[in-house]
Order: structure tokens, then sequence, then C-alpha cells
């Protein structure tokens, strides 16, 4: 039985609206009339129908696309988990705000807003190898928080990640949801050597055997194993669905954070596009397990949002297309004739 | 034994410049210092090598790309092989110079040079069920109209096409290279019904039928069973090895020319890169009788290098990245520990 500290979110969760079909079939009569076969275009069409659907919009929008990078640290990289010291975290928040990231990079080149929230890094999260992540209260309160931080004229949501440790932490939900041990869901993170990866894989196990029996719900995995952003990220998806927001889910970690609402009920994740698989070996399977495809693979393992940013990108590019290109009426192109 | 018309050809897909690997040691010493982890960019990293390697610059540009689309007529349309009329042919060409077409809105958002090269549309090639697409002097005054093309400063070459009909042409290219009956490699092109299918498939069948004997060698099939437009984007490959321009190769049609470069020397494409895999069946088979991969899979069958484009666009957010983030030391980040 779900707590009550999470009560309001099970029922965010189940009550999400639909997405708005008659847009989609706006946007596929347009689509029909533009200067290229039928169909032609692939996934670029499905990006804008994409929009339409979750935006409510049969002229869907992307004037205000974000990036939103949740951060915070994780007591488990006391375990030896990464390859990079804890304060490389409060350094990456750093370099994302001054603009010396990937992300920012991505970001400035394709006009897409980036903001970075971050989560208490003071405070790590409890070692989940020996306590619990986050009693329910924090827990509930940091999912409050990342539904509140992406209110506003946002029409495009791409959400990712900074935490070291985090791939540690996402292995073990991943675990705890779909079965496995911890040497099935971890992968190398940052680069850790084959020492640090049968760390990680202990540290998920560990972890496992620790909080069994307190891992019955969704909320529960979260709470017990997960970390502020993972909370923080669903948090997210909830209120994105409810403001009729689309969403793009970055890698392993985000992924994570959408596997525990898909797990709390799966049409509730509908407005989400994965945006790419990721090389942490275990994604591909996670996104598996949802049943879940995603539109780019491209060998990345960053983090920070920036395989959603791409995705991103194409479903800009796509939308212009849509906008902008002619008909076969204003082209004077002749139609298919059979 | 090759042609005299098409010794000079030859010769110069025999003996093109090699990659410049110093440039690409001098993209991966930089690369090392970015704050990020060692390869977890994935082939966003290896798309800067890529132009390093074949421009032969350690700083590698993209200040002029240039997305060069050959449009050409084919006789074979006589036996309705195509959704479409040839004369769009024509119309698209118009379209592509107005702004109108999925490639001119992708070059416009992303600040890509686009320029269309109109090959005699009035005089189609000769219907190859039953002559030769060309001569042989004709065939060769248009690879060496392809080679002048792209003459200039561009800095990385997409190549992409037009022509009703040459998704026919294209894929009794693919049988005479490698094999198999034209229901072996024709798709739907633009969209053709059950009958068109096997209208394409007969297609084929008699064109290998009528002309074996003449196919013995690359050019041969080229100049036998190919188009206009074929011929100058084999004339642009040749040319851009030499010119140490970088080549992005669109899809199932332009493929086409670079398996014919490929069968005269298959390093002779090591400088062009595939932007993805057609939804045009016979196109993943083509790639991969060549052993190359491609970068996207968005179920894309359009042409007009508009799979390129879309490459080409990750192609400058990578470079973008490579230039402008910061190193470890610029932003104060820790570098791995282990």
């Amino acid at each position: 039985m779900t707590a009550q500290a999470f009560a309001d979110f099970q029922d965010l969760l189940m009550l999400g609206p639909e997405g708005d079909e008659a847009a989609v079939a706006a946007v596929r009569a347009r689509d029909a009339q533009l200067t290229k076969p039928a169909g032609s275009m692939g996934e670029m069409e499905k990006l804008v129908e994409f929009l339409a659907r979750w935006q409510g919009k049969a002229t869907p929008t992307m004037e205000d696309p974000m990036v939103a990078i949740f951060a915070a640290n994780h007591g488990v990289t006391d375990q030896g988990v990464s390859a990079f010291p804890r304060d490389v975290t409060q350094q990456m928040v750093n370099n994302f705000t001054k603009g010396g990231a990937a992300i920012s990079q991505i970001c400035a080149l394709h006009e897409i807003n980036l903001r970075v929230f971050e989560l208490a890094l003071n405070m790590p999260t409890g070692d989940i190898t020996v306590v619990p992540a986050m009693d329910e209260r924090t827990c509930a309160a940091t999912i409050a928080y990342g539904m509140e931080a992406i209110a506003g004229d946002v029409d495009l949501l791409c959400i990712g990640e900074m935490g070291i440790g985090n791939t540690t932490v996402a292995a073990a939900i991943y675990a705890a949801l779909y079965g496995g041990t911890g040497a099935d869901w971890v992968g190398r993170g940052t680069g850790v050597d084959d020492a640090g990866l049968q760390r990680k894989a202990d540290a998920v196990d560990r972890a496992l055997a620790r909080h069994a029996g307190r891992l019955a719900t969704p909320f529960d995995i979260l709470a017990n194993l997960g970390g502020r952003e993972i909370a923080a990220m669903v948090g997210a998806i909830i209120a994105t669905r409810h403001q009729k927001v689309p969403v793009i889910v970055d890698g392993f970690v985000a992924t994570s954070a959408a596997a525990i609402a898909h797990a709390v009920n799966p049409g509730a994740i509908d407005h989400c596009l994965f945006a790419h698989v990721s090389a942490e070996s275990g994604h591909a399977r996670a996104l598996e397990e949802m049943g879940k495809p995603a539109l780019l693979d491209l060998g990345m393992r960053l983090g920070e949002g920036s395989g959603a940013a791409l995705a991103a990108v194409l479903c800009k590019t796509a939308l212009h297309l849509h906008k902008n290109m002619a008909t076969f009426a204003e082209a004077a192109v002749d139609e298919k004739s059979s």
C-alpha cells in the first residue's frame, strides 16, 4: 500500500489527461499537404505529432524548450562506486552555469533554455548499502520540489541529471523494479575499472538485501534506494502531464525516474519520449522492460540531459519543417498519381 | 577492363590521399581535456575526428557546409515505376530553390548552404529496360561535371538527389553490384502500391537481362543502368577526397553512387559518412555489403539530402562542443581519480 506521504502523487499519476488526438489529426492533415511523399520523414513526422498530442495544440510550439538538470549527491559514493570524487557534482553544476559543459554548449547553439536545480548538494542521501536514501518526508518533499521546478512557460521539457554515484542508484532502482542482481544493471558510469564495476554490483546487491521488505511500492523503492535528483524528476514527470508539457527523457539515470512513474501507472509516462539508448549497460534493458523505443543510438553516456537536448534539436527541426514547408498547391508540385 | 573514358576516374579513385591521423590525434588530445568522462559523447566525438581526419585539420571547421542536390530524369519512368509523374523532378527543383522543400528548411534553420544541380532534366536517360541509360561519353562527362560542381570553399559536403524513378535505377545498380533480383532491392520509393512495386522489380530484372554482358566493371554498371545524378555524385565523391572535403552520404540513391566508387576501390569512400538507414528496403543491405554503419535510423525515405543534412546538424553540434566546452583546468573540475 502506498504510504500517505505519496498518496497525492499516486493519484496524480493515475489521473493525468489523455493525449489530444484531434490535435494530432490536425497535424497529420497539414503534413499530408506538404511537398514530400506521405510518411517519408519517418520519426521526424512523429515528433511533431508527439508535441501536438501532449501540448494539446493543433499547431504545436517550441518557443520555450527547456533542459532541466537536477543535481544531487549520494551517500553510496562512500563505497567507491565512481571514478570521480563527489565534489565533481558541485563543480559540474558551476560548469553548467558558466557555459563550459556539453549541455551548456548544445543549448547555446540551438537556443534551448537551460536550468540547473541543485538539490541540497551538501547533504548527500544516505548510503543505501547501510541506511535508506531518504525518509518518506524528504522523498515526498523532493518530488513536490520537482513538480514546482518546471512551472512557467515551458512548452517542451528535457530532463537530465548530474550526481556522482547516481548510476549505481539507478541500477538499484531497476533491479528492485524488474528483478536481477547488481551485475545485471550496473555499468561503467563515468568510467570505472573492473574493480569499480564489481564494487558497484556489490553495492547494489547489498542495498537490495538491506532494504528487502521495504521495497513493496515504487515510492518505497524511490525513497529507500533513490536519489534526490531522481525524486525531483518523478515530480517533473507528474507535473508536466497535468500542465500539458511533453517531456524528453535523457539516459540511464533520468529513465529510472520514468520507470518509477511507469511502475505506478504505465500510461503516466505516455507524454515522455526517450531520447536515446545510452551506452551505459542496462539502459537498453530498462527501455525494453517498459516497452519504450528510443529515438537515437549514438553511444552516449554523459547524462546532463545531453541526449535529450539532441533529440530536442530534432524536434525543433521537425516542427520547423512542419510549419515552413510549402504545400503541393503552394509550390505547384503534382501530387501522387496512383 | 575499364574503358578509356573512365580511366582517369579509375586512377583518381585508386590514388586518393589517406586520412590525417595526426589531426585526429590532436582532436583526441583536446577531447581528453574537456569536462566530460572520456568517450562519453560516443559518436559525437567520432564526428569531430571524422572532420579532422578528412579535412586534414587539427582544428576542423564547418564554416561552409553544403548540401548538394543532384537532379535528373529517368527513361525507366515509362515503365510505371513511380507514384509521381516525371514532371515532379523539375517542380521539386523549383521548390528547393524557393525554400518550400524539407531540405530547404533544414538548411535554413541550421545555416547550411544548399545548391541544386540540374542535370539536363529535359533529357531523361534511356529506359534501362530497353537501352543503356547513358553512353560512356555522357556518363564520363557527367562524372566530370559532378567533380567540378563542388569546387570552392566547401568544408563539408552532403550529397543528395532528386529524380522521379531513381530508386528503381539505384536498385538495378545494387543488384548488378551485389547480386540478387529486382525483388531483393526495390522498395516503395515515394509510395508505390503493390502493383507498382512489382513493376519496379520487373523493370530491374528486365534491365539486368537486357544489359547482361555489359556490366563487367562498376563504370559499365553506372553507364548502362545508372542516372545522371548518380554519375554526378560519383564525381563529387572522387573530387572531395582529393580536395580534402569530408562527405555525408544521404540515403538509398546517394549510397548507390558510393557503392560504385566502393566497387572500384573500397578505400575510395573512407571519407564518406553514411547519414542514416533509409526506410527504403534495400538500403540496410547495401550498407551491409559495404560494411558501413549509419549514424541515424529515423525511418526516413525522402532523399533530397534530408538525412545527410540532419547528420550535418549533429556534426555541427559536435564540433561546437569540441571548440567551446571548458577543459577540466579551465572549469576547476577534478579529473577522474582511478
